[in-house]
């Protein structure tokens, strides 16, 4: 679907050892750039997407022909100000929007990697990156953010490179993904996996599509992107364009058929082999690990100015789990802020209109620019 | 898969006018009892089944020789004493353990009703099981239990038979399914007719079994049954057997192992046309919809005493809800009670062994039959 759309990428020529034990190289990195890099080369924000976010942050995505998934916090005078930062997005390597992932062919069967494509971490992600920095001449960027995945990836990358940026802002996030994360996450694989479609992760070669099970996966997590006092106001038990219940399996319901409809447009701009390896990482992602459980030692030395944000009706990455990040950072006497917005729109909030939200990412980044 | 057992059944003679518009007779309710009714037969306790439950409340389930569902609180000496109580339970109609649904022959065309089989209510199965009351020649029961969806059909039977019980223990339930209850379902649906063996519910037929997206729906509403704090004491990051992650889609951690457990042993005492109509009668139920928003109404001129139960952890069917029907129950003078029990388990607390939960029913149970 990319053949007539012009999408950036670099080839990484670099070899990059997987955490799985295998080595990728001159694989490619799409991405996306906004605003312009100054002369010193310091006004350099990277934004890491969330699981099934690509590189189009802000303006029309061109491939969906819909606004870009952070188009109210990243634009010309928006929190992240394209007048004045420069913005670097990329799609994760195991995606489906031009990096290196399950849908592209493999050097030695030049067949579709499918299931094949080597299992990918929030380190590989992170480490991928990184290669965009070498190739803008960045040696520090001014600030890395992301919500959701994208969060998990702005503290991978400080406990990676602890100096390569001069702030960062995870939000909505975790350090370490629980059990009922996973739980989610496996879910949704086994959606994909029971469609026949499937086919074991090769159904390009067999010419069918996952695309039912695919969609059932995209509903189960859009339920989990919500509040329960969000979904209630918004659709309570509003019918869908009728006047009584049918008695029937229609969508009598609004929800229902707002579901539904979710489903059916995801399936046509994600991949469901990229949807197995992406919450494959996020379920692997737990920073302490290499840290004898301590997040504090994940962090140890770093300059880096933080500032976490949660909100208040996120029941996926609560408010607790990212205090647990302040509180590691505060422990190692780290510069850390923390914010708590209120929001009834739950785990979404983050790439919603929530102006609470939207004002306290401006101000810290506007606050941290000036003291640059 | 019951012609060896012995399923007690009822035929009730009476035609039964459902919610949807259809009238059903001489349809088969199953049922068990445990314990004797004794001679003023005034010691009769009718529990109501939840979305996956149906008559083997207590000791041996003959079909799945395991125990009953609800063994820890129903039998000798326990909550709901059968030494003491006659307790009756039915497979509610639409379900698949003997009574009325889906899987039953259709007389008109001798195939499988299938999606033919009428929508189903809360109301349809509480009408229904009044039938056994008069089968029993109880004028009036002692008391009607149930948690979940069990607890809406006690909501609903006091509702409709306002003086037919002397007591009434809804427990982890609401009076009106949620925005976010009928997302869940609906996923569940979604996920069966998602299935291509579903074949539009004609699978009998067909010699085909959607026992891949059944399994789906189990696992999606398992997640919803337990809570997260829950989730994380038992199985947090846990490994299955192994030492350490093996970098592929396996279920490394004991979370999927479990949750793939439990959707492969469902499909097996479940039937997927059942799970449909269950979860519509539940998204259908709001019993404020006849009495213009007023729950209170819905229970006027009830003599009926009442003791609500909900959870600490119960994220489906939280306190709120359950308090809401506390508020409209004192609003009108009703006799009620309310205890919210302390519990990591979630909504699942009610089937579970938490001592709390099991002496306070019991106790009230106690102290009402001996006033009686």
């Amino acid at each position: 679907m990319n053949n007539e759309i012009n999408i950036k990428t670099l080839i990484v020529k670099n070899p990059l050892k997987l955490d799985c034990g295998k080595t990728i190289k001159n694989y490619p990195i799409a991405y996306e750039t906004y605003g312009s890099l100054n002369k010193k080369k310091d006004n350099a924000i990277l934004i890491f997407h969330a699981l099934t976010g690509d590189q189009f942050v802000s303006g029309v995505n061109p491939i969906t022909n819909k606004d870009g998934w952070w188009s109210y916090a990243v634009g010309p005078n928006k929190s992240i100000d394209t007048n004045k930062y420069f913005v670097i997005c990329s799609n994760v390597i195991g995606g489906c929007m031009g990096s290196y992932g399950p849908s592209h062919k493999d050097p030695n069967t030049q067949k579709n990697f499918g299931t094949n494509f080597p299992i990918i971490t929030i380190n590989d992600m992170v480490n991928a990156q990184n290669n965009l920095l070498d190739h803008f001449g960045i040696d520090k960027l001014f600030s890395v953010v992301g919500g959701s995945m994208g969060g998990m990836q702005v503290l991978q990358f400080v406990s990676n490179f602890p100096n390569k940026t001069k702030t960062a802002v995870p939000i909505a996030c975790t350090s370490s993904h629980s059990a009922q994360n996973i739980a989610l996450n496996e879910l949704g694989r086994q959606a994909i996996a029971a469609d026949n479609n499937w086919n074991q992760g090769d159904y390009v070669s067999k010419n069918t599509n996952p695309n039912k099970g695919l969609a059932v996966a995209r509903m189960a997590a859009h339920i989990t992107y919500l509040s329960k006092k969000g979904l209630q106001e918004k659709f309570g038990r509003k019918l869908q364009e009728r006047e009584d219940l049918k008695f029937s399996f229609d969508a009598d319901f609004q929800i229902e058929s707002y579901l539904r409809y979710q489903g059916s447009i995801f399936v046509d701009r994600f991949d469901a082999n990229s949807y197995l390896y992406i919450t494959r990482a996020m379920d692997y992602f737990d920073l302490t690990r290499k840290f004898n459980g301590n997040l504090s030692n994940a962090f140890k030395g770093t300059k880096t100015k933080f500032f976490v944000i949660s909100f208040t009706s996120d029941w996926l990455y609560p408010t607790q789990e990212n205090k647990d990040i302040v509180i590691a950072l505060n422990s190692i006497g780290a510069d850390v802020g923390f914010a708590e917005i209120e929001s009834d729109k739950g785990h979404d909030s983050f790439l919603l209109d929530v102006p609470d939200f939207l004002n306290v990412l401006k101000n810290f980044l506007e606050k941290s620019y000036v003291e640059n």
